[in-house]
Formats: structure tokens, C-alpha cells, sequence
């Protein structure tokens, strides 16, 4: 092991290394172009302090900038006799530049290292994050467009209640991502704080410029106390997760929703086979395998906030190894997440409401409330007009859904879904994302 | 029971209402005033709309405010028999008011009655939350700035590692706090959403001006589909609780470090004796209790952001009654929060440093770090500088930590703990919730 | 406050007496028999050592006895000032029987006197828990045996598979519970070790006598260490809740289930009226809210669980505060599960099968594996004969169900649903616990 | 893709095979050997009911038993493009052995064909927890019956309480193992179930004799109901990773108090150098990380639990996609469980205790308990000497610690450990696991 911190005649239990680096190096490869860049700022900021000059300035930036591509490009390689990311860059730093490279570490430690590449990765992918939910939005919001007409029995309790709509189904959906976004542009903030300079996780007694760093890394606020960088460490990732999670839950609905309503009992929506997967041993089978895996993918997610989330629970204020084990975390949240968009995106691509079996559907007793509300609007008192019908429930009929649509006239109901507000919503996000 | 959904001859069997309706009433009776408040706007809309007369909405107005005031006083007690709150004002305003009072119910469900009162709580209860984080990041703020001299070890891997202060360690706990309110923020504007008028879930046929409530109830939008509304109750209760974990997370720290910091081992701060208690059986012992049931209280209320999160997985779209366990999870982590965020407070008004111990604890090798930087600052490449001092640790000795504060000149650092920048952001902070 | 240790010149905030000693008495109500009964033993113990006379044995037991009575109906209750029920029980010893009163917590301390009443609770409870288990397992299996004939079409993915019957679907849930019975009887073991005698966690210099109290507690073994036993509290609590949690999720399958076979769409069971709920504003409503309550009353255990197992999570060893709050965890998940089963219970006594429906369900394509199997039997090799019946689906009829169950003839098939080998194991079971 | 439910004109969207298939060969490559074993026991079966002929028979077993090495030894890799290990396993077959191949699948599906592999595969890993168990609960019981002379102050909330020993903290462990061993036994009994031939979840028309492959692959006991068979997926996996995490948390207490106890302000405990890591920017540091990546790992573990336990919440009874996370789940839980148990053994094996530092860490008050015991064993009501010598805590002074152990008699306290009794209960455990 070629680790930053071997002095004379210490040796490792190679055990130990195994214990802690293992599954490591996967996370390290993500976020290394992120540490590249911090790296990057670093020495800038060292050099504007006088810490090292002009001259080894340049020829560190230029290696770092090397290094990025050869490690794009695979010819960097992290290996596991390296311990970490950071130590794999010093490492060749000093390989390459000699007495220079022995400068990159001045008045920084892997601890604030890690922090500042995670930030600067999140920052990235929760930007990714954003336009992804937009997008997806706006396609479930012109699906609720195009099928704004075709009725839809409504349920509570898993029972047949009121008429509703294909529309009003699928707009729900489109509604409820715009709030998620809200929550990833708080994850975002949140992420948005620069950590670089706390150090060990108390600063030091070096000069330098924490303004310097936060500026040229486009953070747009300092994280000034060092103890709290560090103490954020699994906060931040687990909110994070936790604004993932929220989006996950959206998704989870619509699986969950379109595994019974793709079934033979529902059979509302036909999904392009292409989409669907069989079975081994029953030759009709064409299961909505993705949403379930999605469903899944839910839970997945929620166990990475739940373990980043303890994980720190009940540590003494500042670094702890312990929270080594929430990059992998964040990164597999993060991925899981952009796909399940992906997959939600291409299924409503190649979704479309089965109309005859869905109006066959809404059989006489989901008309109960209109009829009731007929009485009221008649002048009969709503618990007694409630009470007729319920006693005379055997005299229900279908009604006609179109009127039903045509009649709900408030904001919200099938007749007035309230798509306009809906996209002005989505346009003016769309907006915020591009002058970003 | 005296159900709304009574009808003809059906009955309901005793094991059924024990199961569903337990606990119920402990939770009713705490969003029974918000019910009220939005039921009184309910009623004012009708009128607006013609549903209801001039007569009787006046009537229902004085009716509902005469009953929040006589619950208030305990005169009107919520009882089994009335399965939930919604039932118990209905029913009291058809004993009380007759033919009007079967009308209060109109294009309405309990769905979104719930859910309205449970917004109207939330936002209540978030504001009073916002008001006591700024007062703990304030005293908290104020103990830095009065302690800032006092040298502390800071520690990494719960090992001696650097020169910290105490005005370090407490103001990383007000930094930290100021994030939380942002959390807390987003939670209120998730809350801020009006769902009333989406009925069961799907709004109704009669034309009401969902507008109107809004506006009334001083929400500062409407939450337009009604699916979602109702696909929002779990979630948005969830990510409340999410907020107030965070909160929880910085008290837990604070609470951790408080229980070694003043254990024999560290004695780094004395409490006053009234904030501690005594054991049974062993006649020396003071305790810190609260402050180890604050740390459980951080799992207890992890665990109600996973029930609510957990609850709603795989339901179909729309009510279901699982719900319903939304309700106290809700009510207990706000009161937990809130009882947390006191007790921190009140043990930082009685928590004194023990300088003498600190002082002694500042061993030797707690200087390591320092001395290389010397050397760096002297042109020893850092690497160097570290290996040198690494192989000599023998000769460390104790550094003089007032000139080790004094030299600590970047923001953050023991010498700059950027105490005004975080007093300029509470100042904001009161500034704006003084204009809410 | 009438703490135990207050002692000259000591007063306690009311502030941390809130904090701490709020919901507790609840689950010391519970506890309490279970601690008088260990008090009699320790008592008893007492004597047998000589660290009290047979006097002054006569005289505790008396009145443990006594206040054992009183408790249960109601004349002595717990108040807050007491902090708990131990200080209640001594201050009630004291108050009635002077000195003799003072020598009850002799060689013991909360600390194992609160783990060893908790054992006896769980133990009894745990009991009740099995008993009831074989219950329900019984009723549902003779509900099987009842309906094997009927057929029921099978689920893969939610897609219909092949063909099943009410008695292989009924019988599922009654072998699982047989697999329930399992765990909660390894959570009853590991309950079953005295912790007495233990004291703060660390044993006592007096000359106690565990094994007496072993013996006279009925546990079938000593736990030995002192350390190990204060570190159990919170492991046995969570794994009990485990146990509890595995009952809970079997009954989610059936609560899941009948939720949608109950719905409109699937309508393959009819539930008796007084178990549904209805609408307050939808007439025609019939709602199985309990069994949407039982799922989510999983979620509830299952927090409960993460919970306790989250809050010894990385505690020095021995005694802390924050195991406090396992008490109520426990209490209520045992209650719940207790509940949950009967409700179950009630259910499926009241729940027919609607023959017609389930056998018009079985459509073509669920014979489809069935006409596979039979080109195998003719010789052809399973992926030829599939690919020949999944390129031909179109030409797929209805088969008769009656030989199909008929021809399945392997043990667990729909021909042959091994009941009578349940019947043994449920046989073996109940005489297992009768002779407990 | 060559899928084995490949018909005719079928094709698969790439994203949809990327977003389930991903990650899943990594564990089918774990789980690969004993797919094979279950495949060869249900080929012998197929044989014995006359579903496929000897030279069939012999040919499928020479083919499985030859690309169990070729996997083995590298030469057979799984590939995406076969979906699965089952598929790829059908699939090599149909080309080596032609028509016979097309056999293998005959009367199964692949989603009783990975519950039997599983199984297998939880059978054997436990076996091997098992044992460890044993020897690290011997090894640090022999470190106990070394140092149980050596004393140690006892801790509660965190504060010095009472005089231990490290051999009482060490036998704690122990001890606490011997009931982790119970936990992990009533897992294997669940895992030691056969489910092989309840194919898709309903069984088959197909004579296959489900007693046969039981006895061939060793299992106890026949799982009978095919539906059980399938719901059980997901239960038995999240308690065998409860059971795997009660051992974690046991270690996850060791490995916190060696945390504190080797820091600056304890040092109670000394540990190799080797096992210990350095810092990058502190040169005098020496971290336990070993230990706080092991507390991680607990919450690891613990995720994966909620994870497995959550993901088949409101499922449909039968086989539903969600379950094929758990495969992953319980391989990593099972091999993170393992490496802790093995990096504790070996930590264990280079402990030492710092003899002066526990002596002169026992201060006057953590005797105060002992001295309230001589004025009780003098005849003074306990309540009394505890008031007496509380009043005077400013007297007490250094107790020898030697006559403190001497004295302490009973069972379980210092002077008597009680390492017989744990000694007799591991010996038979061995004997019982080389039985087996």
C-alpha cells in the first residue's frame, strides 16, 4: 500500500485494508473528475496565497488536467493499493512532478476533499435530476391532454367511487413531480455550500482563501464552520437521498397503478409488447416486469436514506469513518433514480387507455354521488339527499359520462383539469433550469 | 354509532370500530380547531357559490365557532361513537341547527377535510418550529462568541486530531440549525397548497370556487388535481417529518457529544445540577438522561418518516384508509421536535466549560498538524514537512494554543469563526418571519 | 418528585422531568404485576440469603401482594411525581411498612429490576401470541378444506398464471403461520433468561442468590453476565418485535389480497356487512377498511422494530437512557399484533367465496401451461411444447376446471393440499402449549 | 437477447432488459453452483416419474456437473443477453445435448428454481456463521478467563458507576454471541424447507414427486403450499438478514467501545499498530477504522433488513418481479457479516489492556455503591446507606479493587464469570455443528 499516511516501519494488516477499501473504489471512480476539479481550485487558491508559485501552479493544473482525461478515457486506472481517490492523485502528482506534487495537500485533507467532489457531484446530477423530471412532467402532461375526454372509474379504498378520467389520472402525476422538483432544488442548496478549507474538519493554521475556492467552483455560498462541514456529512447525502425518495414515491404510484390496470381484471391500458417481458414456463404470460422492478427500486432507494440517516446518528462531532459508506449510497440513489425516469418516460410513450373497456366500467354505482348532488341542487339538504339514494341504491342506472365530464366545471375536476396552469408552471421551470 | 354513512338497517360490529377508530380520537382532538377553521370557509364558499343561503351560512359560522370554542374549554368532547372528528361537527351542527346542518357536508368528503386541517396544522405548527430554531441558533450563537477563547481538542475518528475551541464546536451547531430552517421552509411550502374541494378524490359536480377557500384559508395556492391531493396525504406529511428529523440529527449531535463531554473521562463541561438525575441505587450518580433521551427521540422519530413513507408504497391511486396512521405520526414528531428543541436551549443556558480541563487535555501531539504547517510555511513541501514531523512525533511538544487561535486567520478557523455572517443570516431569518 | 435518589439540597428542573418521564407511565401500568411479581421473588431471595428476615419477607410479600390487588382495580395509581413504577412500589413499601420497606431495593437497581418485569410481560404475552396463531392457522385451514373444490385463477406479476382454488390460496396463510409460530417461539426463548440480580449491570458485592430467583420466576435460565444483560435491552425488545413483525406481514398478504378481491374488479369474495365501512359522501360504499388498517398497522410494527433495533446502535456498553423508549415499542407492538390476529379471525369467518365469479374468471389463456403439460406427457420435449402453445395462443379455449384440479395430484397441488399433514403440525402445536 | 420465453415475433426495448437485468448477474454468479445442484436433483426426479428417460438423465448430469466447474474455473461466464443464470444454464444445455435440453425445464419455473437455489445457498453460508459464531465466542471468552483479574470502572449513561473487570466486559460477548447462534439456528430451520416443484407458485398437472428432490438436496422438510412457496420469498430472506444482523449489533456494541476505550481519554486498551490507519494531513494519527466502518456496516445490514422486509408489502400473493432485490440483499448481508465477525476475531487477537490506565481510572465515587453495601450487610436498611453515604460523596475515597472482585460472589459478578457454564454451552454447540 502506497497510502499518504506511511511513515518509517508501519505496515498494514492486509485484512484491514480489505475490510475498509472494498466497494470503495467503484464511488471513487464516479466522483474522481469532481476531485480533479476541486484539486484544480485548490492549487489556484494555493498559488493566490502564496503557498506555491506561478510556476509549480501551472505545472500542477496542467497534470491535473492530464490526469482527468487519462482517467476518462481508462488509461488511469484506480487500484486498490492506492487506498482512495485522493491518494491515487497525489500519488501521481508526485510521481510526475516530483517535489510539487508533494505540495498539492498543503492546508487540505481528505476530508474536506471528499466533501467538496461529493457537493460538486450532486450539484451535477441533481441539475440532470431536475430537467429529467420537467421533461417528464410536460409528456405525462400531454398525455393527460390528448386523453382528457376518455372516463376513468375513480377509486378509494380500492372500490369503485366516482367518474374520473384518463386525464385527471394522469395529470396527478404530472403535479406531483412539479412538487418533487421543489424538494431536489432544496437537496440542491443545500449541496450548494462550499466545504473546501475546513480541512481535517477544523481548519488551519495555513492562510488561505476560503472566498477564493467558493468562487472559482461556482458555489454560491461558503460553508464556513469546519466542524459543521464535517458533522453535514451524511446529512446532506441522506436529504439528498430523501429528495430522490420523494420522486420515487411518484413513480412508485404509477407503477403500482399501471401493474393493476395493465392486468386482465382492470385492462385499462394496453402497453406496447415490446415493454413487457414472459415467462419461462407459461407461454401467454407479457408481465409490466419494469414497473414492478420499480417498485422495488423504491424501497431500494428509501434503505440508502434510512442508512445514511442512522449511519451518523450518535457519532461524536467531526470526521468518522463511518460515513465512508454514504458515497456508494448517494451514487447508486442517483443512478436509480435517472433510470426509473427513463424507464416512466418510455412506458407512457407506449401506454394508451383501452376506451371500450374502460367506459364498461363505470357501472351504475359510481353515479351514486352525481345523483346525490342532483338532489342538492334541487334545494334537498346533502346528508338527506345522501340518505335517498343510499336507500335506494338498486335503483341506480348508468348514467352518461360525458355530461358527467361537462359538468364538473371547478378547477380540478375532469371538466377543468386546470392543464394550463399546469404548464405555465413547467415552462417557467424550464426557464430557471436554462439560465442556470 | 352515529356514523355519517348510516343507512337503513346496517349495523356495524364492535370488533370493527375498535380496530379502525383507536387512537383516532387523540389525533382528532388536536386538528379539531383547524377542521373548524376550514369548515367556516367551506361554508362561506357555499354561500358565495348559492349552495347555501345568506341565513344559513351565518347560522353554520356562529354554530362552528361557538363548538371550537366549547372544545377548546372542554365542554365538547369528541366520543368513539362519532368514529372521527368530521362526524362529531356534522352531527353536532344537525342537532343544534336541524335541515342547515345536513348541508355543511356538501361538495365535500372527510377526505379532504383531513387533509385541509391537517395543512392548516402543519403550517401552524412549522411557523412555531422556524421561531424556536432561530432562537437556539441565536443562544447557541451567543455561547460561541462567549467561549470563542477557550481551546478545545477537536477530534477525528474520536481521536485527539487537531486544536479546536469551544466557540468552534457550539457555532457548528448554529450553522448547522440555519440549514435546517431551509428544510423546514420547503416542508412549509409543501403544506402551503389548499386541497379542499377535491372531495373524495376526484372533486365534484357542483360548481364551487376552490379560489375562494384558498384565498380565505390564506393559502398561497391551490393544489389542483384532486387524485393527487389525495396521492399527496403520506407524502407530504413524510417529507414534514423528514424536516423535522433534520432537526432532530443536530440536536441528536449536540446531544451525543454532550453525554461523553461531560462524562468523568472528558469533563469538559459542567451542567447544573437540576438538569440531571440520580440513579437508584448508586448514591454519586448525576445523569444526563435528557440528553440520552434526546438521542432515542431522534429514532423514534426516524421511525414515524419511515412509517409514513412506508404507508402509502404500493397503494393504489387515491384514498385508502392506511392513512389514517398519518395523522399521529405527524402530531408526535412535531411535539417531539418542538420539546427537543426547549430542552437544547435550556441546557445551553446551564452548561458552563470546564477551561482548566480543556486546557490540560491539549496534549502534545494535538500540535502535530501545526508544526508541519510551520515547516510548510517555511518551503518544506507539505508531504515533507508531514513525513518529518511523522517520524519524530517523540518530540512534540505542548504548543501555546492562544497564538495557535491567533494564528488562524481564514473564515471558519478558531481565530475567524465568521460569527457575524451567521448573525446577519438570523437576522434575515427573524426579519422574515416577523413579515409572515 | 419522590425520586429514589434525591438526596439533601437536590431539585430537579420540571423541565427534564417532562422530558423524560412523559408516555412512560402508560407502559409502567402494563408492567406492573410483572415487577411486583419479580419483587416477591427477589424478596424471597432476600430471606434465603439473610440479607432480611422471615419477618420482614412476610411483611413485603404482603404488601406486594396487596398492592398488586390494589393496582388492578384501580386504587393505586401511578403519578408522575413517582418518575416510575420501581419508585412507586418502594415509596409504597416505605410509606406502609417503615425500615422493613427501605431494605426492598437491597442488591438490586431499576436497571434489572425494569428488564426483568419486561421478560415476564413478554413471556406471558408471547404465550397468547402462540395460542392465538394456532387459532387462526386452524380456522383458515378448515376454511381451506371447506373450498378446495372451488378454483380460483392464480397470479404471477398480477397477470393471470394458471389455475389455483380457494383452498390452495386459503392454506397458503395457514402454513405461514405455522412458520410464524417458529420465530415467536425463538423471541420466547431468548426472553426466557433472568436478568435479576444483575443491579446497575455490573453485579453487587452482597451474596445474592440468582439461581433462587430463576427457579421461583419460572425462566429456564440465568443470564449470566451483568454487561450482557443490560446490553440485551433493546436486542430482545427489537428481535421480539421481529417476531411479531413476521405474524404481521403473513396477515398483509391476506389483508392485501382481500382488499382487491373484494373490489368490484376481481369481486371473488363477499364480506358480511357489519365488517365494511362506508362514505360520508358516496352512498353505494362498502369499504374493507380493516384490512387497509392492518397494512398499515404493519408499517407500524415494522417502525417499531427499526426503532428499538436503531437505539442501542452504537452506545457505550451498559445501561443508557435511551433504552427507555423500547418499553412503549414493545407494548404496542404486541397489542397491535394481538388485535391484528383476532381481526383476521373475525374476517375469515364471515367471508364467502363467490363461485360463480372465480370459475367465469378462469379464462383461456390460464390453461394455457395446462395444454403444454400435456404434449410434454405425450412426449415432447417442455421447450418445444411451449414455444408450439405461446405460437398458438389465439387458439386457446376454456378447460374444465374440476379435472384440472382433479389431474394435479402432487403434494401442494390444488389435487392434493397436504392439509391433513398441517392438520399434524397444528395438532403437535396446540399439545406443545397446553402442556407449557 | 435469447430469453427463454422468446416466441415468435417478439422482441425486447434495450432499456427495458438494462433497467431490470442490471446487478443481477452478480448475484446469479453467487447463487450459480447451487442452481446447478437443484437442477440435477430435479433431473433425477424427472427420471424417476418417467418424465424423461435414464440416457436423459445421465446426459443432463454429466452436462450440469461439467459446467458447474466450467464456471467454477472462469470458463462459462453468465451474460446479460441470457437474462438470468437459469436461462443461460437451459439454454447451454439445449446446445450441447439438443432435444434433452429442451428437457431440463419440464415440470418447474425458473421462480421455483431460484427459491431452491437460495435456500441451498442460505443453508450453507449459515452453516458457516454458525461456526464462526463459536470460535470468536471461545476466542474472547479465553480473553476474558486471561484478563478477569484486571479491573475496569463500569459504565451507565455514560459515567463512571460501579467496579468491572475486563474479563466481565470481554464474557459479555460471549455470551451475547450464544444467543446471536439461537437467532441464526431458526433461520436455517426456515431456509431448510424445500420449495422445488411449486413451480410458478400453483405447482403442476405433472406427476412430479416433490419428496424426492427434498430428500436428494437434504432438506428437513417439504414446503407444501405453492403459494406459501412464493409469499415466503422476501419473509425468509429479510429474517435470515435479522438474524445476520443481531450478530452485527452485537458486534456493533464491541466495536464502539473499543472506539472510546482506545481514544486519548480512556485508553484502556492498546492495539496493534498494523491494525490501525493514519491520517493524510495529521502525521501523529492512528484510527481504529476497522471498527467505525464496522459500525456502518450495521446500518448497512440493518437497510438491507428494511429493504427485504418492505419490498413485499401490499404485493399479491404469488410470484411478483419486486422480490429479485432480495438476492442481493442477503448475499452482501451474509458476506458483511462474515468479514466483521472475522476483522473482531482478529482485533481481539491483538488487544492488550493498559493495566495502569483501568487502575487508576477507578476513582473514589465508583465505590460509593460498595461502601452503601457494608453498611447493609452491617444491618442498615439499604434506602438509608444510600442516603448516608450520598450526603457524604466528598469522603469517599480509593477502594482496593482487588477484595472488590474477591467479594463479589454471585454469579455473573466479577469474582465469578461464570466462563464454566459459557465454556459447557459452546462445547456443545461445536459438537452439535460437526453432526450436522
Amino acid at each position: 500500500m502506497s497510502t499518504l499516511w506511511k511513515k518509517k516501519q508501519t505496515t498494514s494488516h492486509p485484512a484491514v485494508n480489505k475490510y475498509i477499501i472494498s466497494k470503495n473504489l467503484e464511488a471513487d471512480n464516479v466522483l474522481f473528475p469532481f476531485d480533479i476539479e476541486a484539486s484544480i481550485a485548490h492549487a489556484n487558491m494555493l498559488a493566490k496565497v502564496g503557498l506555491i508559485n506561478k510556476e509549480e501552479q501551472k505545472d500542477l493544473i496542467l497534470e491535473l488536467e492530464n490526469l482527468k482525461i487519462s482517467h476518462a478515457n481508462g488509461e488511469f486506472k484506480l487500484e486498490q493499493q492506492n487506498e482512495d481517490m485522493h491518494t491515487a492523485i497525489e500519488n501521481h502528482l508526485t510521481q510526475t512532478l516530483g517535489q510539487t506534487g508533494k505540495k498539492i495537500h498543503t492546508a487540505r485533507s481528505r476530508n474536506d476533499q471528499v466533501l467538496v467532489a461529493t457537493r460538486l457531484f450532486s450539484k451535477n446530477k441533481l441539475t440532470e435530476t431536475q430537467i429529467k423530471i420537467i421533461k417528464l412532467s410536460q409528456n405525462i402532461l400531454n398525455f393527460a391532454q390528448k386523453h382528457k375526454a376518455i372516463p376513468m372509474p375513480g377509486y378509494t379504498h380500492t372500490q369503485k367511487a366516482m367518474p374520473s378520467s384518463v386525464g385527471q389520472w394522469a395529470s396527478s402525476f404530472s403535479e406531483s413531480l412539479l412538487d418533487d422538483f421543489k424538494i431536489i432544488s432544496t437537496a440542491y442548496k443545500l449541496n450548494d455550500q462550499n466545504p473546501l478549507g475546513s480541512a481535517a474538519g477544523f481548519g488551519t493554521t495555513l492562510p488561505i482563501d476560503r472566498n477564493q475556492t467558493t468562487k472559482e467552483l461556482k458555489f454560491s455560498k461558503l460553508q464556513i464552520n469546519p466542524i459543521y462541514c464535517q458533522n453535514s456529512r451524511g446529512k446532506i447525502e441522506s436529504f439528498t437521498i430523501t429528495a430522490l425518495l420523494q420522486i420515487m414515491e411518484t413513480l412508485n404510484k404509477i407503477a403500482n397503478d399501471l401493474v393493476w390496470f395493465t392486468s386482465q381484471e382492470f385492462n385499462f391500458f394496453n402497453v406496447e409488447q415490446s415493454l413487457t417481458t414472459g415467462s419461462s414456463i407459461m407461454p401467454h404470460k407479457r408481465n409490466l416486469d419494469i414497473m414492478e422492478v420499480l417498485r422495488a427500486n423504491t424501497s431500494l432507494v428509501h434503505s440508502y436514506q434510512i442508512q445514511t440517516q442512522t449511519v451518523s446518528r450518535n457519532l461524536i462531532s467531526g470526521y468518522n469513518k463511518d460515513l465512508k459508506i454514504t458515497k456508494k449510497a448517494l451514487i447508486d440513489s442517483i443512478n436509480i433514480t435517472l433510470d426509473s425516469i427513463s424507464i416512466v418516460d418510455l412506458l407512457f410513450k407506449n401506454l394508451k387507455p383501452n376506451k371500450d373497456k374502460l367506459i364498461s366500467n363505470l357501472s351504475p354505482e359510481i353515479f351514486a354521488t352525481d345523483l346525490v348532488n342532483q338532489l342538492v341542487a334541487d334545494g334537498v339538504p346533502f346528508r338527506e339527499a345522501y340518505q335517498t339514494i343510499g336507500n335506494n341504491l338498486e335503483t341506480l342506472t348508468k348514467q352518461n359520462y360525458d355530461s358527467n365530464i361537462k359538468n364538473s366545471t371547478h378547477l380540478g375536476s375532469t371538466g377543468n383539469l386546470g392543464i394550463e396552469i399546469l404548464q405555465k408552471e413547467i415552462n417557467q421551470l424550464n426557464h430557471s433550469i436554462q439560465s442556470k
